[in-house]
């Protein structure tokens, strides 16, 4: 595959335990207006609304936090969409309280009216002459359904990448589910979570034999009996490709290799001829995010027995507060712990579901983990090398202006893999073809 | 009328957009012991209670913010009112607890006792030798009730005005109707919306044929079919008069004029035979105030019907969550928005009633809305000169000690007032006896 | 009894009001780590949990914290007791989603296992020849049960004491029973509460004739007739006596003793044959304490009916929010205040129950009281002893490294009394050997 190319790779210095000063910690965890992990965010698109959530012309407007901006986003009569500041120029209103109609969202205080580019087009207590409208505009992005998907450009206008290609985003709406859940805590411990492959074996293990969405795949035992993966971590152009070994028969071994995309999409690799499944995690604000969670089939539609397992909550998706992206096991009843489950090994860790699990521990660490105060390992040599190319891409575009990797879409078009290979073959040498995303066909899976 | 003189009228210099930096927005809405906003305020009368919540001797006592000061109101055994420093002198315990008895408030920890006027009465565990309690007197405030409301000074004493004399309190009870609810927002904001009288053909918009208390007016055509009011303010000796006025037939105006009275008192142009509205606007701390609504006839009772109507939440008035003054739709159920309602006209922001659709805007605004990014315009200029002459009363009692305009009982016999002009008469010189307070005469309305 | 001394009395002292500066009330109230009276209380053992919090070998780990540190306690497979750093020394994660099994705690992210002296006994995921787990090691404390209380020591573990000797320690199960609530207040004002006997008189005397742990005995009458009680305080080795005397018949004098031990025991005069009652007032952090209640008898068993009446949260005891140590009347719910039993005397503060009595008065001062607006009286002599002992011991402590009284277990052995006297007699002399812990002998009570 072009430009992948093997990481450095020298386990000593992963034993030194690089801990991350608190400017450090701040510089990687920070997204809001004018910190420099906040520039980097806004070069790129990211999800941020569900299609459900703006489901037709003139539908009401949608209140939207991310990376510590209050927006709000409409779909106007003419279908357009809409992305931008959430109060009114006037007075200082939310336009959440506005009336979307007739080809912009019209503030219900004094009746001011803004179109999808933000754009006040009508200031009707002003005298026709004045024109003030004209002069008039709120801060607007760029806001484009694709996928499922409402994705958001907040950055420079003139720099403005074409659309994602993420394989989830082009297969056919049979093929794919999405979902997203409010997530208590800064977007880099959840990120770090989904590449970390190595906590399969402990805090999931109860669910691989009774998930619907999980079971039964042949790979399974291997996660089971090896606890001791090797991580092998090779860059692609628009991240890192993290492989884990585990040992298998017949002197091979059993790789999962889970691709990360600056800044912070992953991919689960695939077990069996489950769906694959994958997640974006974007900042609300410093201390909380959204977990994008989303299923897809390479080469068939979901059944719609996965389809309901999806929407009950099994897999990487939860089950909600009614009327809400809110998980009903969250941190004010303490996840419905389940000390019984967790006895008998049903629940690991007592939590019920592969997303709480999850999320549960990535929120006990507290709304922004101190990661001056870890103890890193061999098997986080993933994470280590995310927070690396991170700050190697915050310092270019800080200090040179340097484009980060990823914004070319070419990039996007990655897959995960989980493949049983010879002992002494390198995977980014062999797997090569089953880490790049091959519409129409399945995924490497074992 | 003696002192009403035409206010500068320069609406370039409104369109300049006089933005308030962070200083001039702080000194404007901190009302604390110690700021200047708070010591302009402590020159005034203010309604603390109404009369229900200290309905007789002995009664119980009540916590009473103010002001961003913690107070607990009671009424002893002789019927006397006190309003004095919540805490006991002794360790600080809350006189909320306290024995409203036997003339004087008793704090249940260690029996010390108050009189109404703060003065300790008794410390049962002192040797009656020492007789400590001369000593001990807690900070308090005079409280009187006038007209069905219990109202407070908490200046100095040696400066107090006379009672005040707004017609709500001179009027028969058979007249009159009053109600608080607790508004999420600083008091300036909220006193704003209360001037500006051109969001009424807007966000009100969906009321003025539907709530029994608006509707079946004349003049509430005139206020659906222009919607570019234009503004004449002119001083009065107490504050403003803030005409709006809006085209009418042969020639004519429909003016809605509002009296705002410093610092907090605004009331609401008459429609047709209905009751006038008007409000106080008065500080809790500087995140929250009480917004007090009152109606009031000026020739006739209050029908049952209209009493009726008021009590159900109607007009200015709002329904409560059960055993509070907080109102029923409020910030943590989004005001329980109706995209319905919205959608066909019947309310025009989609919440219902005239009181929460002004508040939830406000509301809306954050706790303290940052002036330095309004954009203001021309029907914003009842804000702009009420501010003005807040920063000149602030400044004159700051450096010259010099008492603001409003204390004078004379200046405050205001009232609104709706009325048919001819086009080429200013309001201020045709409208004058209509805008005194006339004891059993009914208000010019049209 | 030995080291018996009287403290210094000059009542002109206590009248000129020794108020404390904001510093000196940060130093007697911050109990964190590093602080200087954090170091006082890591000095001492203090009582962590109830034994019913841990039930059994590999039961569920509990969540503690204390002197504002974060800990979780467990039991282990061989019964063996930790209480350590709740959070993983990897990526920090909250050990109270761990498994509790084999002989340590293990953390359900990625199984690091850890034992009750906090070290790393398991990196499941580490090849067995880095043995990592060797080096990693979270900070703990010891935790031993006695008594019915598990008490942990969370100083230098060079310098740990001898278990406490309490006398509620020491017992038979058969005498006791225990209970903790939330109090969500500084620790020192909850404490305060618990050496101030003056306040029984106003608070309490409501109790004194319905409680049933309280009613009938032949003391109850002097504390509502005699309102002035005068305080005798006098040093004992671990602490103060606290006697309060009031006037009875005969040229007698009813005296009410109520021994305080540093920094945070504390034990209610006894009344008739009634059970005894006492406190501990651990911090949680700054504005929050946990208030320990206790009752026992010297020399019978309790009967059914005390304790059912204990379980029913009478005497100092109190009902909760189901599954938790909360109270059900707090300060959310306003302490389900009942007007009518305060104005019939049933309940002096209108609250029902001794302890939420004491709770809400308490927490009504503020999560911190300032004590520099105080206004203390002789009454409250022990208050300012107690002070002034911490005063002393935090400054030896911080300036000399000189120990604080209280630690050696002989100094736990005191006893709380009620006796009658003649008027001529000191009770520090009379009353010694009822001062004192007397196994198998009742207390001193009238």
């Amino acid at each position: 595959m072009a430009g992948l190319q093997s990481a450095p790779n020298d386990s000593k210095k992963f034993e030194a335990n690089p801990l991350l000063t608190k400017e450090k910690n701040d510089l990687l965890t920070q997204t809001g207006p004018g910190t420099p992990m906040g520039d980097l965010f806004r070069c790129y698109w990211h999800p941020a609304l569900l299609a459900e959530e703006l489901p037709g012309p003139d539908c009401p407007p949608v209140r939207v936090q991310m990376l510590s901006e209050r927006l709000i986003a409409f779909r106007d009569s003419e279908n357009r969409l809409g992305l931008m500041n959430e109060f009114c120029a006037h007075r200082g209103v939310s336009l959440w309280f506005g009336r979307n109609e007739e080809g912009g969202l019209r503030c219900s205080y004094h009746g001011w009216k803004y179109d999808v580019t933000g754009q006040c087009i009508d200031v009707p207590s002003d005298p026709p002459e004045r024109n003030s409208c004209k002069k008039i505009k709120l801060k607007a992005y760029s806001l484009v359904e694709k996928g499922g998907i409402f994705w958001a450009y907040m950055g420079d206008p003139a720099k403005q990448p074409p659309l994602p290609e993420y394989e989830i985003c082009t297969v056919k709406p049979e093929q794919r589910f999405l979902s997203k859940r409010l997530q208590e805590c800064n977007w880099l411990q959840a990120m770090e979570g989904g590449i970390d492959s190595s906590h399969v074996s402990f805090l999931h293990s109860g669910n691989l034999n009774t998930d619907p969405l999980f079971k039964g795949s042949a790979g399974n035992k291997y996660n089971i009996a090896d606890k001791r993966p090797v991580f092998e971590v090779v860059d692609n152009p628009g991240g890192l490709f993290i492989g884990a070994r585990r040992n298998a028969e017949d002197q091979q071994y059993y790789w999962r290799i889970t691709p990360w995309l600056m800044p912070s999409f992953t991919m689960v690799p695939p077990r069996g001829d489950h769906p694959v499944h994958g997640h974006f995690w974007i900042p609300i604000d410093d201390e909380r995010c959204w977990t994008w969670s989303f299923d897809y089939t390479g080469a068939r539609d979901l059944t719609k027995s996965e389809r309901e397992s999806m929407e009950d909550g099994h897999g990487v998706h939860c089950k909600y507060v009614p009327g809400t992206y809110i998980p009903l096991a969250n941190k004010t009843n303490d996840y419905l712990m389940d000390r019984e489950a967790q006895k008998s090994g049903l629940a690991y860790s007592g939590i019920h579901g592969i997303a709480m699990q999850d999320a549960s521990l990535q929120e006990s660490m507290g709304p922004i983990c101190d990661r001056s105060k870890e103890m890193l390992m061999p098997t986080d040599k993933g994470i280590m090398m995310a927070r690396r190319k991170l700050f190697k891409a915050v310092t270019n575009l800080q200090e040179k202006g340097e484009m980060p990797p990823g914004l070319d879409p070419e990039t996007h078009k990655v897959r995960s893999a989980s493949v049983l290979l010879p002992r002494d073959q390198a995977y980014e040498d062999v797997a090569q073809e089953h880490l790049r995303a091959s519409p129409g066909t399945p995924h490497a899976s074992v």
